[in-house]
């Protein structure tokens, strides 16, 4: 969006994120330019890292990078827990701005990192295909490893639990690269931990999104661990997510982000695809299956959100 | 391996490929080491491109850099045949002095990259995670993403030919970034290249090996695509992928090879599940689910090729 872009070249991106009014106004942006359902926190999965002890930078064109990597048993235990009400303020005060701008137009949905996917920004120090180090660790120094993602799970949660008081109508938990483990490696480093972050979500009694990418294989484990909704990427088609996931569960997902770069017509067929697939059931709720790109143009995303209403307003 | 890393202080990548003794060389380095069953060409997908008019290098660190990546419709057009014979003749110089060096002892796999694969690399310029210019192009020029397709599989069939009237005994074609498509997309832009390719590669007579990443939502339609053998990789069990690629078909795969950088006994235990779930059929390779990595510790791989022998040995 040109306004955001307009912002950037003021800001750096922790900037924004840091000052309440600019995020507040950048989660405003496209809610006034597109006809979404709702609203999603301005904010970045890797916040919670410097007040964990870890800090860290953007890079201009290159991503994250972590000052000093976590590489053994005694960084992983060195992580601290902290106060989200005081070390995150800004975020919370973001929210609170939103939530008196929106009231109550439309929900505002909150969010943070799962423990691979914190964990594995923390480990590999930046971007990774390989998740190399992670697994090493992971691997290599399972004590260190379950208790390391038991930290996490207590911060994640205490910072999730703060946003909801301040006024998030719903979290989503992004467990973003987790799809690099198969269901065997997931059941015992992960599940047991993400499955306790939502359990302590539940007195909070708001929604909770559980969204990773390339999880076709562990759907069902991902549902197993918690989420009211699960999160699905463009790779499994619809229907087949849903089966793998249950049907006691929401399904959010699923279009291709990198559609949206080309023509509109096929937009609009990838969309009667999910929708057929999705079939009128209650409980889907349509929306990319990853980050969308920052070269997407907008009225695509725009005659995107207008055809998916027209098609499901009864 | 340390023998390897010692050519490398004194060559390129790129020198090794290039120099038929010393690729040969390579080659046969973990031949020597380690209990294989087959020898694997030292060798590079993205050779072809320079000969096909992109000229690319490798950036010590960060991997392939392609010059002038294609990004239009005249970019795609202008990409050229070429004889390989000629141009590549050092990779099947490489491959004749391997052949008599193996002496038969081992069989020679030749390999090089499929269709989208080889697309990806001369679109992004380098690695992506998003593949956004490559499908953008596909979907926004479909006419002349096939007509390019329809030249790689030209250049890559030529290609393989040539590497088995040189010697090599079997051949893989490596589809490995594909699995960022979903099977619709994938049945519309890729299947029908790739199966052609398949088929050009028919009359020479040699087993045919076909790998992806992260292609657990298309394992049927790699399969229709063709290959005697489907690589898979570690996220999906091994029997189920069997049973998506069809009895009819074997099947190379499937240990993460991260486990390696963990203790051994983690590795043993993997390869268990694989060996429950090959369930002693004939026609499953025994393989990690994706290259190895540059820290793995050898020894690691030599125990690991010794456990699946003493396993499977009758």
């Amino acid at each position: 969006m040109a306004e955001y872009r307009s912002l950037r070249e003021r800001y750096s991106l922790l900037d924004l994120c840091r000052t309440p009014e600019l995020a507040a106004e950048v989660t405003m942006q496209p809610v006034r330019r597109i006809e979404l359902d709702a609203a999603i926190l301005f904010s970045d999965l890797l916040l919670p890292l410097e007040p964990m002890g870890i800090p860290f930078d953007f890079v201009r064109g290159e991503g994250p990078a972590i000052e000093r990597p976590l590489r053994s048993e005694d960084d992983l235990a060195a992580v601290r827990r902290f106060e989200p009400r005081q070390a995150l303020a800004y975020v919370l005060d973001a929210i609170r701005l939103l939530r008196r701008e929106l009231a109550g137009r439309v929900p505002l949905i909150g969010f943070a990192g799962a423990p691979f996917t914190l964990a594995s920004y923390a480990i590999e120090g930046g971007h990774s295909t390989s998740f190399a180090h992670t697994k090493a660790l992971m691997y290599g120094a399972p004590a260190a490893w379950h208790a390391f993602c038991e930290r996490l799970v207590d911060i994640v949660s205490e910072y999730l639990i703060a946003q909801v008081e301040a006024g998030v109508d719903a979290v989503q938990v992004f467990d973003s690269w987790v799809g690099v483990l198969n269901a065997r490696d997931y059941r015992e480093f992960i599940l047991p931990h993400t499955r306790r972050l939502f359990e302590r979500l539940r007195p909070s009694n708001v929604p909770t999104i559980h969204f990773g990418v390339g999880t076709g294989a562990i759907l069902g484990e991902l549902a197993e661990a918690g989420g009211d909704v699960i999160g699905a990427d463009w790779r499994t088609p619809l229907d087949e997510a849903w089966t793998r996931i249950g049907p006691d569960r929401a399904i959010q997902g699923n279009l291709d982000p990198t559609l949206l770069l080309g023509p509109i017509d096929r937009v609009f067929q990838a969309a009667d695809d999910i929708l057929a697939r999705a079939a009128g059931r209650p409980g889907h709720i349509f929306n990319l299956g990853h980050g969308i790109l920052p070269t997407t143009p907008l009225e695509h995303v725009q005659a995107l959100a207008r055809y998916v209403h027209q098609k499901t307003r009864r």
